[in-house]
């Protein structure tokens, strides 16, 4: 990702673990040899991307920063912290650029795509329910997780009638099922992924008691999640000017051509930086205060990678300046 | 399904095209040869089925009925007449039962789903809103839908990387993608079968006036819908309450463990009778006047078939019985 957003790198380190030290990769600066993570090297730095797991991020994420480095962690170890900025860099860059402490977190992925809309729709018309419904990829489990969907309607597919794939990964096998469980079961009894999406929406658009119910669903997909969003506003919205403030949003590629069957799908949003937005039509429940549609982004790239490397470059920006990245 | 409910046939005619007319069909009541379709010859039975199209409907039931057969059509076509009951016999067999005109017509496989929970909610708390998002199965395009599917995913795994399977009857390629659109749009930016559930819901649950939203989504899975639904109720809702509400409705198996990962799912909801109801909780949007669940329903059976052999058992009950199928 920073290769593709040519972002300027002066000098590279690439950490791993004691196994990975010593491998090269290939990169445009050169092919960089992999060492051995040390927490005093990496303070050094200018920007220490970090995403290994929450304990990693715990143990180490403030002694990186504490010489100055920025620290932009993509676990979910920081993000509900209140003097730590959960940064969507289109939305609250200048939060990250101010913050004193030096770790920006990396938001979850669903949350990081759907915010894509609900943002600009909030500062057009005032969010004042939100309900989601979401259809997330294999990839939200990692490579293993991909492999683990691949591999297994293979076996389907190419196996007796009746084959049931094994699972390790996920709760259930996936191929050809969905699974309405992601991550673990927490005492209202959502999951803490759809807890996620309540919290971190709260966090990042700075509206802390707005309420967000969200129900996540794995399926049988592999880089990209879909979200059916229903929203009740504060003002009346009319579909023409939310059209217009979706088009005119960075981050977002307005795909809403129903008659031309042109709306968000993983087909077409996985590998692209914008999410897709689309199906966009007055609700029948809140009539003209309130909107439903559909969004669909790639969950490694806004769900990941790139909103990373995003705040990065947001932070470099000086303060006051609107971040509207070309993607 | 006739055979698997021990529908009490005295004599059972097949009617098809005059293409398949004389082809034999094992039943239980012997080896049954499919006659050349005759209205007249149709009119003169007990019960009629009917499952072909729209139009066949359209030009054939009345007459079928005006005999005294009682005509169960598979269609949309006469399902939002005000003179015909639109039916869930578990909710509204007494409607068919008093019926005038003896055409009842089967609804939507996603409406049946869905209402299986919905109106054991209803009666119990008053249903005030209803928002839903499904996850719907291939089988809703019929056995092509379900060929095109299977093959293409073959298609895709066994294939060089990046292939992507061809589609006919799906508006995309359906394989390791979903499709946010099913049926047409209609003038309000609503697909033809979102506006299905609203439009039926209200009707057989004779509540003319409650919004129901719904997004309707076709992803890469079999036989099984799944729905993700939030309501907002009248009175407020205790979850142990809803829970035996839920536990004690016909056709409904109440499947809501989650620590034992137990939750509907396609995988075990495939060719159940029972729609399973789960992931039921208090709503973060509504508090404790709303709920949160989540359901999966063979789409075939109380989508099709199933609901379809019910109404005729039902019809034949004495009028005031409520019917509560054995499952």
């Amino acid at each position: 990702m920073l290769e593709k957003r040519n972002f300027p790198v002066k000098e590279l380190h690439l950490f791993g673990s004691e196994r990975s030290a010593g491998r090269k990769v290939p990169t445009k600066w050169g092919d960089i040899a992999i060492e051995d993570f040390s927490v005093d090297k990496a303070a050094k730095l200018d920007v220490v991307f970090v995403s290994v797991s929450g304990d990693f991020s715990k143990q180490y994420c403030d002694a990186m920063a504490k010489d100055g480095a920025v620290v932009i962690d993509n676990s979910s170890a920081f993000r509900y912290e209140p003097d730590v900025c959960l940064c969507v860099p289109e939305i609250n860059a200048e939060t990250a650029r101010k913050s004193k402490r030096r770790v920006i977190a990396n938001p979850n992925c669903t949350t990081a795509i759907g915010l894509m809309a609900l943002y600009p729709l909030h500062q057009k018309y005032g969010l004042k329910k939100v309900i989601m419904s979401t259809y997330q990829a294999a990839s939200g489990a990692g490579a293993e997780g991909m492999a683990e969907l691949f591999n297994g309607v293979k076996e389907v597919v190419n196996g007796p009638e009746g084959t049931v794939a094994k699972n390790e990964v996920f709760a259930h096998p996936l191929p050809f099922n969905l699974i309405p469980h992601i991550d673990v079961f927490q005492e209202n009894l959502y999951t803490k992924e759809e807890m996620k999406v309540t919290w971190e929406c709260q966090k990042i658009m700075d509206l802390p008691t707005l309420p967000v119910s969200c129900t996540a669903v794995r399926i049988p997909t592999l880089r990209a999640h879909a979200e059916s969003i229903t929203i009740e506003t504060e003002r009346p919205v009319d579909l023409a000017g939310a059209r217009a403030a979706l088009a005119a949003a960075p981050g977002v590629l307005l795909k809403d051509e129903p008659a031309a069957k042109r709306y968000p799908m993983p087909l077409t949003a996985s590998t692209a930086y914008n999410v897709e937005v689309g199906r966009v039509r007055n609700s029948v429940v809140f009539g003209d205060h309130g909107l439903d549609f559909f969004v669909c982004g790639d969950q490694l790239l806004r769900g990941a990678a790139l909103n990373a490397v995003l705040v990065a470059e947001a932070i470099s920006q000086p303060s006051g300046t609107p971040f509207s990245p070309k993607l």
